[in-house]
């Protein structure tokens, strides 16, 4: 290890980082050392490499976790300014430590980095070897809630995954040290000790005093303007803290506070620190910005030709891959509509790192064009005498003609002058210069940075643009972006930079260096492959289950090479959730399966080109096993526990300011669900159910499991709960209650279940919302918006629980929130569930008046379902037609706020009489809750009436008498409709 | 820089050291580090290096003093057990540093280690390069006061020091950390603003809290059994008591408290890591130790021949050369004396590395002997019929020689049987083989400590024995020693071992390599050569006045290379005894002087073997003047400060447990000085002198330049007095106050400063002796003999002090003691006091009759050398010595307890009524307080009758009352005499 080490700093010290130490105070991350959190900030150049011992105490496991230490060893390099390359350089320092990149799989896992408490984010990857992440890659954004300018590379190794993997070990103990000498023998009983005072031995009193003691110098070290002894104790709370954390002894109000006085005391460090570094005339130095590129002059071309534009990256996250594609296929289709010049068909693909745009037959030129340009009316340019007036001259010399060259135009049947001017067209070159500049200058993602280059931006570096007429490059200058000729293949070829002989072979060429462009076809190859490896190993792919890995996947390579890998069938006794959630999840594999699902020992690996199959199938084997052993540890940990003891540490865990702990949340939820379960017919059995799931509502939370793969929870609970004993009702509620996870997902099968995940949606809904927290159309961190999705899927899968209206539901939680929930936020949220309900039903395609139809309905979204489905079968039956349109009129004419009574003795005319009786009939004859299916058939019997009556009687009667009569007539009808949807709408 | 601490972890990874990160929480010192401080006990091996960035508070500079730092960086290595050459192992890092070890002067001086907070002590050295420390060299004796066992050899780089060398820098700042970056560039804010923090800005009150709570944190651990954790505490104990340390908030009490919990806390750490390695089984395994050496056949050889011995070192403490030369000298020539070996002259001689014997004309083997045994007495060995007893057939069994051969001898007179057996002489090679084998077990030193061979004790290792007769090697096994025919010359010598032809070529194959056996050669060389050089510089050498230096220097060297080198003129503005100071203690260099002994800005330095010359007097003039800006820094720092508000400082310098501080002690002296000037007669001038410096008294102690430089206290409380505006006179006493320094030194030359120096004095002396600390044989630690000499040395200087003898001296100073002194403890330590007065007289050759007579004036010094000077000049006068010997005889005479009075009328005889009559007049004529010159021409009256009634009386009559009366008379005449000297002893 120690080998490794040395490597490193020898490797990132010939690249001109300096070498510091660790920093003499306990950390938790490389990143919190002032080498790094203080120094990216400013305009001062900072390249460093450095060894830190990072110190998590929650890590702690005694030394007995193969993969977990409370002390692990993080190598962290800084590169400010970002050299260009950065990523290249680093797979250098993989080499430097032996791994042979061109035999390993090398991969580039988006992964986004942020740490509130430090007001700290960047962009960057998990770097994968043969599946197994081993070093964080960051583009520094934020620091202390300040923007770094100029971005730093945030490079940070970590050292023990690296040498499990190249050494071949299954425990960390068993890395070896040094010559003869293992990890475990150096370091495990400091392991075991450490571990011992941060879960078990550490005084709670004597850490809260030490926090509150760091946290005074702190303050008063900022008051001092000293920024390095005050970010040492920021440093040294951040440790106490997590120590306090690791021993269970944070409250919730404690940990708010802390947090807060934390992220506020660093934000403070790094403005002392900015300031200071300025007043002290920066002594390092000031990075310069990067020239920006000067365009030579343009080539002539002669075409028509194929024309090429490859926008090269470092490794986009899968998403943006195919969102940036679409982008780019608008922005050069829509800009070269803006230009005259004539072009064939336009194709835009790409791979993580590049989108390529390929315009066929594009014309060497614009062709000339003339411009009429209006100037002063015609009366206005010309005085009495025929002389050109002063507006004349103005527009003719603004226009750089002579006065003369004026000619008469019509504009809207009115005269002017005008000119007309040539426009003389533009060549190829020029106008795809300057197109394709701004298709760069333009690009934005859903996540945007900054890198070396200031004034672009995207969701990853933009590194080379290569731009071809035929065989002739075409100039595209961007910022400091100067395109050419070649492109770059796989970093690890002989000879990573070709040349681009022509636009027309591209493509190929791309091809013949194993590149496959196009997205749909990677994914077809990967599909077909993956295939014939999961037949091979006797079991077959859920192609549609697995697409979204599949997808991922497609985005994550530019070569595909899937490999078949296997696992120790021991594992098969855990979960089959918590095996595919560890392979989809964590490392992208998909799972084999027997014929009916069962899951084979087997995963299918996407690797990235050419590679040691052997060599990459073992390490990501490895890989897994190591997840495997760890998942079995934590399960046979959490099997060791008390679902109800293991509910205590909810406490532990915050929910959301002013908002209480995860227990407290728990408790709630399980008081919303007992009342609602109130509102509803159930059978004792469910009744207890919903009781005993409640009292153990989220107890998983606090598993090893969950805390470790939080997708699980809910499928942790249901067997951990069936484990415990409990009955499989309260298992199934407690499993339940999670779902749906996300739009289109399962949602709960039993009513217990039902009522626990309306519970759960609805106290995050009401607290969240009585906290001000809301959804925005780009943000919704807490998830508030699938929460509404949920309550309304819920409801409409569950009619037996109608009486559960929204209006009840939202009421219900609210009754037991944490804070007030004022009518004001009930009636807001009413409205956006009832929204999550419209979208729904748009998104199902039904006919947008039915939608408004029975939107009136959607307090219980199940009623307005049933009567959307009648709507949908009566809507080409004539005589609701009729009556439809018969009811819509009544609807119209009485005004709003007319009461439904009249004086029958006022009516006089027949017609209206006769409506007066078929009215009182159909009340009668209608049933006590009817619904469209029950109504039409009765309420049929109004039409005609109605429709003579609007024949034969003037509502608007001068009597007043009269008319209020007449209008409490329709009203009552009205009334009788109302309920059933809203007929205008119709 | 950082690419020296790259090489030294690479050298020593290749040497089998594993790499371990500096320790995250602040340590002073990579010491303290649980990689060395805990690792070091017990039986397991551990071979480790590390960087350690070494925390001091108290060196906290703003980053403004070029040598000094807050943070400085130690390299540190741990080599357990000692590999058996581990001075080699670590000169070949120096190379590694690219340090040319040939051309530069690399030098080993003593240097003992001890850190009493941890328990730990080792022996070991400064390693000079170029008059420079870089490193320090420890062979680890003990750890938290436990034996360690193996030893192992602890070695720890200065790096900063080394690189300011190594970059020729003059400044910490400018060291070139990376390309193009400078240390002060990176690390210069961190230097300030830690500074700020430990220096003006620490909260004194919160970093209690702190300490109280890791101490307690540090308590717990230990009752957990968790000594991972509970070091950690006492590191944060350690770090924060030298914050409040150097935020000057540490009181006495709080010192004395917080260093005895922290030293019992290290202690328990270091015994329960001991037990908790020893439970978990010794993980790393356990050392061997080294195999016993087993001698082979010896030799036969022809003689005489001269032998050789030479017992091969690392380098001794210089004074121990001197010492072992003697030592080895008396051994061997005690344990040849107990053979019947023929030898010829012993000649012991040696250098730092070596001990050497050689002895001229040795036989080839013992001659052969008989021995005659005693049996039991004839009487008892045959029976009435002359047959042997059953005792002499037992002695004759028990001697393996048949009864028949018993002979009849004669002891003492009394006959005895017996037996004569052969003694056959030993073979030379096996007299010398064991003899030397003992010489070498026997060896011992001032200080001892163990290394790799458990069995052998020195103050330095051994490392290898050569043995030859004449040409042939004689085999020495000891412990795991085996003797050969080779020695080492100098470690950089292309072949540094080379084989010794013969004993008797032996001196002059050393010389031929360039080493220079004989001490009083080397002194020789050194005198000579320095002298040449201080000529050709324009000086000359005080080689009296450097005696010290020149006698350390020749044991520091094998091969004596003697430069001059000079430094800026500028400095010598600075006080010269600064100079000579840094020059003598800290740098072993000799002052050059014109003619009236101005120093010259030009030094000599004895480099060993050889050098590059101009690089290695470049490098000494480097070092000397960082030292001299050093000191220049101290004195411009001092200087800012009053004298009255330095002397505030001494509250934060502890004097002893229970004695209080410094601030304290200087009180007291002050105020028995004050008591004292009252028994004496002054002129007011001098009387305010002594009360304006007593009131300064002590203050430079807390001065930067005293803290650094101890030995200048008191120079510099002259020249800070001076420059203050106090009057010379102050200036004069506050600087003697600090007189006599050592036996010998300069003493007091006014009244004022002789007043102070006693009152300093006999404070320490009482103060220590009330609370129990006595000077032993071979322990002074507090210096209680240099005191009480210098007591003596004083009062014997100012005769005019009389009154204040030594008991009104101690009662004056009791008076004003922190804590009670009782009579007994007064009484011996007058008894002490008139120890130390007879050891100078004793010292100075006087003869001991006359010491004895004047012992009985000690009480008042001055007074006793009076009489003594008097007794000197009347020795030989005939008249004194008849009077002498006749009071004499009085005083043998008189019974103690004699009243001296008598009733005159009562004498009968005539030489009695004479006697009466002379020792009446001599009453009369005797001055009031009469001293031996005045009162022998008095007292000469009574010589003759004195023996004229020795001659006629009979003393003891039979009348009682007459013989009351005649020693009435005689206790009279004794009386007379008495106050003069004691006349017995004569």
């Amino acid at each position: 290890m120690q080998d490794a080490l040395l490597a490193l700093q020898r490797y990132w010290t010939d690249r001109g980082c300096m070498i510091v130490q660790p920093f003499n105070t306990e950390v938790g991350a490389g990143t919190m050392n002032p080498a790094t959190i203080l120094r990216v900030l400013g305009p001062e150049p900072w390249h460093v490499a450095y060894v830190e011992p990072s110190v998590r105490p929650d890590d702690s496991r005694y030394g007995e976790n193969p993969n977990r230490l409370q002390t692990h060893t993080q190598f962290q390099v800084i590169l400010k300014p970002d050299p260009g390359n950065p990523v290249e350089v680093y797979l250098g320092s993989l080499e430097a430590l032996g791994i042979d990149i061109r035999a390993h799989d090398v991969r580039f896992v988006e992964d986004n980095w942020a740490a509130p408490a430090l007001g700290a984010w960047g962009l960057g990857w998990e770097v994968w070897l043969d599946g197994l992440e081993i070093t964080q890659f960051t583009y520094f954004q934020q620091a202390g809630g300040r923007s770094v300018e100029p971005v730093s590379v945030e490079i940070t190794y970590g050292i023990e995954r690296i040498l499990m993997a190249l050494q071949n070990v299954g425990h960390f103990k068993d890395i070896a040290y040094a010559d003869g000498i293992t990890y475990g023998e150096v370091f495990g009983q400091s392991e075991y000790e450490m571990s011992r005072y941060y879960l078990d031995d550490a005084d709670v009193s004597i850490n809260q005093e030490l926090f509150e003691a760091y946290a005074t110098e702190a303050r008063r070290m900022l008051d001092a303007r000293l920024p390095v002894p005050a970010h040492d104790y920021v440093l040294k709370c951040s440790h106490t803290f997590n120590v306090l954390d690791a021993r269970g002894a944070i409250s919730t109000t404690e940990r708010a506070r802390a947090f807060g006085r934390m992220r506020a005391l660093a934000r403070e460090v790094s403005a002392l620190w900015a300031e200071r570094r300025e007043e002290l005339g920066y002594p390092l130095g000031v990075v310069a910005p990067p020239e920006p590129a000067v365009r030579p002059e343009l080539p002539t071309v002669t075409g028509p030709r194929t024309v090429l534009f490859e926008i090269g990256l470092e490794e986009l996250p899968p998403h943006e891959v195919t969102q940036q594609i679409a982008a780019v296929r608008t922005a050069v289709t829509e800009k070269l509509a803006a230009t005259r010049l004539a072009h064939g068909a336009v194709t835009v693909d790409g791979t993580p790192r590049r989108i390529a745009v390929l315009v066929a037959d594009v014309a060497d030129r614009e062709p000339d064009a003339e411009k009429t340009m209006r100037g002063p009316k015609l009366a206005a340019a010309y005085d009495a005498d025929g002389k050109p007036t002063k507006a004349a001259q103005g527009f003719a010399r603004g226009r750089g003609v002579p006065v003369e060259a004026l000619e008469r135009i019509e504009v809207g049947g009115v005269e002017h002058v005008g000119v007309t001017v040539p426009e003389p067209g533009r060549p190829a070159a020029e106008v795809l210069s300057d197109l394709f500049a701004a298709v760069v200058t333009e690009l934005r993602a859903d996540k945007n940075m900054r890198w070396r280059d200031g004034k672009l931006s995207f969701t990853r570096p933009i590194r080379w643009l290569t731009a071809l007429y035929g065989e002739t490059a075409v100039p595209v200058a961007v910022s400091s972006l100067l395109s050419g000729r070649t492109t770059r293949i796989r970093r690890t070829a002989e000879t990573p930079v070709v040349d681009v002989p022509s636009a027309e072979s591209y493509v190929d060429l791309l091809a013949s260096h194993g590149i496959t462009l196009g997205e749909a076809d990677r994914r077809a190859a990967i599909v077909a492959r993956a295939g014939e490896l999961a037949t091979a190993a006797g079991g077959v792919l859920d192609v549609d289950g697995e697409a979204a890995v599949i997808a991922e996947v497609t985005n994550l390579v530019e070569e595909p090479n899937p490999l078949v890998g296997s696992f120790d069938p021991k594992y098969l006794e855990l979960p089959p959730q918590i095996l595919t959630t560890v392979m989809r999840k964590h490392q992208r594999y998909l799972p084999v399966r027997d014929a009916d699902g069962t899951l084979l020992p087997h995963f299918v690996a996407v690797a990235n080109g050419p590679i040691d199959t052997d060599a990459v199938r073992a390490g990501n084997e490895a890989v897994l096993r190591a997840r495997y052993e760890d998942a079995a540890f934590f399960w046979r940990a959490d099997l060791k526990i008390a679902p109800v003891d293991m509910k205590a540490g909810l406490a532990k865990l915050t929910f959301a300011d002013k908002l209480g702990s995860m227990a407290d949340r728990a408790e709630r939820i399980a008081a919303t669900a007992t009342d609602l379960a109130r509102l509803v017919d159930l059978a004792d059995a469910e009744r207890s159910t919903v009781d005993r799931a409640g009292a153990l509502a989220k107890f998983d939370l606090a598993s090893s499991m969950v805390i470790e793969l939080s997708s699980l929870a809910g499928t942790m609970a249901r067997e951990y709960a069936k484990r415990a004993g409990e009955t499989d009702a309260v298992a199934t509620a407690l499993y339940e209650m999670e779902l749906p996870r996300g739009g289109g997902g399962d949602v709960p099968t039993t009513v217990p279940g039902a009522l626990l995940a309306l519970a759960d949606r609805l106290d995050l809904l009401t607290g969240l919302s009585a906290v001000g927290e809301k959804a925005t159309g780009s943000s919704d961190p807490f998830g508030l918006r699938r929460a509404a999705v949920g309550v309304v899927t819920i409801l409409r899968a569950f009619p037996q629980l109608a009486p559960i209206t929204l209006t009840a539901g939202l009421r219900a939680a609210a009754a037991h929130a944490a804070v007030d929930v004022t009518d004001e936020v009930l009636a807001d949220l009413h409205e956006f569930l009832v929204r999550r309900y419209e979208q729904q039903l748009t998104d199902a395609g039904h006919d947008h008046h039915h939608i408004d139809a029975v939107l009136p309905l959607a307090d219980a979204p199940a009623h307005a379902d049933a009567t959307l489905a009648e709507l949908g079968k009566l809507a080409h039956d004539d005589d609701f037609v009729d009556l439809a349109q018969a009811l819509a009129r009544v609807r119209r004419i009485v005004p709003a706020g007319t009461p439904a009574a009249y004086d029958p003795t006022a009516l006089v005319e027949p017609a209206e009489q006769a409506l007066h009786r078929a009215t009182a009939a159909v009340a009668v004859d209608l049933p006590e809750h009817p619904t469209l299916a029950t109504f039409v058939p009765v309420a049929g019997a109004l039409t005609t009436p109605i429709n003579t009556f609007f024949d034969d009687v003037l509502v608007m009667a001068e009597d007043p008498n009269l008319r209020a009569s007449r209008l409490g007539l329709l009203a009552t009808i009205r009334d009788l409709a109302a309920p059933l949807l809203d007929w205008s709408a119709l």
